[in-house]
Order: C-alpha cells, then sequence, then structure tokens
C-alpha cells in the first residue's frame, strides 16, 4: 500500500460573514477552488442552515473537497484531499483570499500508507505530514 | 473562537474488494454509520468510477462524512467530521466490521481553534488531538 493522497486540512478566520452565509456564493469559491486545484469535479451538494451556515462538498476524481461555515465566529472550515499527485495548496490559497481571511490555520495529512510502515506499531507524528501554518493571509497573497 | 468540531481519519486495509467497489453497498454502509454516530443527513453523492473505485460523501448537520475506496488495494480512506459534541467513534467501528477491514488507522483532528492558541505562533503538534491506534479490527468487535 503506497501513500495515495494528500489530506490538507485548513481552518479559516476573520472571514467575510456575509459571504460565510451565502450557499450561493460558497459554492462559487469553492468551484472555483476546485478549478484553481485542477481536479475533477463529478458532484455536489451544498445546503444552508438556519439560523445560519453552510455546509458543502465537492466529490472530485481525485476524492474530495469540503467546506463548513460558522458565520457568526468568521469560520470556515475547509478540506482539500487530492489523490494522484495534485497538489491541493492552489485551492486552498485560492480559499483565504476568496472567503476575505484574516489568518488561516493549515495543516496537511498524508492519506493511505507508506509501504515501511510496520503495521504493528502506532502511527507516530513523523508518520505524517503535519505542515502547519498561521499567518495573517495577505502573506499568502504574495505568492 | 471556540473549538468546533472533532475530524476522525481513517484508513481501513484489507477490506472486501467486492464491497469496495460496490457503491450501493458503500453507501448503505455510511448511512449506517451515519445512523450509529447519531447524525443528521442532508445530502448525499455517491459515485463509482472506472475501472474501479467508489466515493462517497455525506453532508450532515454536524459537518460530513466521507469515504474513498481503493479495491485494487483493499483499501478505503475514510473521514468522519462531527460538531456539537458528537463522538464520530461509533460510525468508525461499524464501518469497520461493514468493510471487513483487516486493520485500520485511525488519527483524530480537533477543527477550530482552542482560545488559548495564540495566532501568532505555529501550530504544534500538541494542538491537535492526534490519537492514533493501528491494531487488528477483531479488537475493535470487542468493543
Amino acid at each position: 500500500m503506497h501513500t495515495v493522497g494528500r489530506h490538507l486540512i485548513a481552518e479559516f478566520y476573520g472571514c467575510d460573514s456575509g459571504l460565510l452565509n451565502d450557499p450561493k456564493r460558497i459554492r462559487e469559491v469553492m468551484i472555483h477552488a476546485a478549478e484553481r486545484t485542477g481536479v475533477t469535479m463529478v458532484g455536489e451538494i451544498f445546503h444552508q442552515f438556519a439560523p445560519q451556515g453552510v455546509s458543502g462538498t465537492i466529490v472530485i476524481a481525485e476524492s474530495h473537497m469540503s467546506v463548513h461555515t460558522w458565520p457568526e465566529n468568521g469560520y470556515a472550515a475547509v478540506d482539500i484531499f487530492t489523490c494522484g499527485g495534485i497538489d491541493p495548496r492552489p485551492g486552498f490559497q485560492l480559499l483565504g483570499k476568496a472567503l476575505q481571511a484574516k489568518s488561516f490555520r493549515m495543516q496537511e495529512i498524508v492519506r493511505g500508507i507508506a509501504e515501511d510502515v510496520d503495521e504493528n506499531r502506532h502511527l507516530l507524528p513523523e508518520d505524517v505530514q503535519l505542515m502547519c501554518h498561521t499567518a495573517p493571509v495577505r502573506e499568502t497573497r504574495k505568492a
């Protein structure tokens, strides 16, 4: 069993609350992020909650993308899980800008398993590529 | 910003390949896992790939669940992301049995952010609850 995918897990803070509560616009930015990442969309669901909040998932040929928003906190939880050697980070960077995030946290987890990891021992932190950043989004915008 | 959710990330190995390539049965076991977890489903997508493999996501009132299968490797990647204080582990345990997994890896990540984490420092491994196990699924079955 080889490593099969990269799972980028992002928390966006200080986002535009109006945008976070608008399922049409959330869908648009997620689709834009999918396009920027270069993945192939095969299905989608977006749902608005009462009194507020949007959830959405996009199944892609390379796995999935998801978003959950808490407009009352300016917070969005985003996942971009890609296989096939596709880098999920362009989508992440686009979303930080599109959601007007003031800051973010991001980590990336390797899915599947490296052949050299013995199944009889615990998964250790060094087995997962945990790449975390907290920074103002303006730093991302320079990229 | 409080911690808002628990994101359980599971890799199931040695699963029944026929089951992993059957979108109807994969949908059934995911819905069963959602019911066991006690979440509320609001939408779903399941897709079969050629020549093989199934992907599916279920948007739930508490965030989402997802599955991606590689029948050729007997491997399934599963996510159960719950907010509202719901424990994602009953769904995980059901899936291990239902997919007939011989072994698994599981980790759980806290989504959102604890109030006491300074946004100006990097997210460190101790900031995420990384609870990992590798064990034959028969151990799970005792629970």
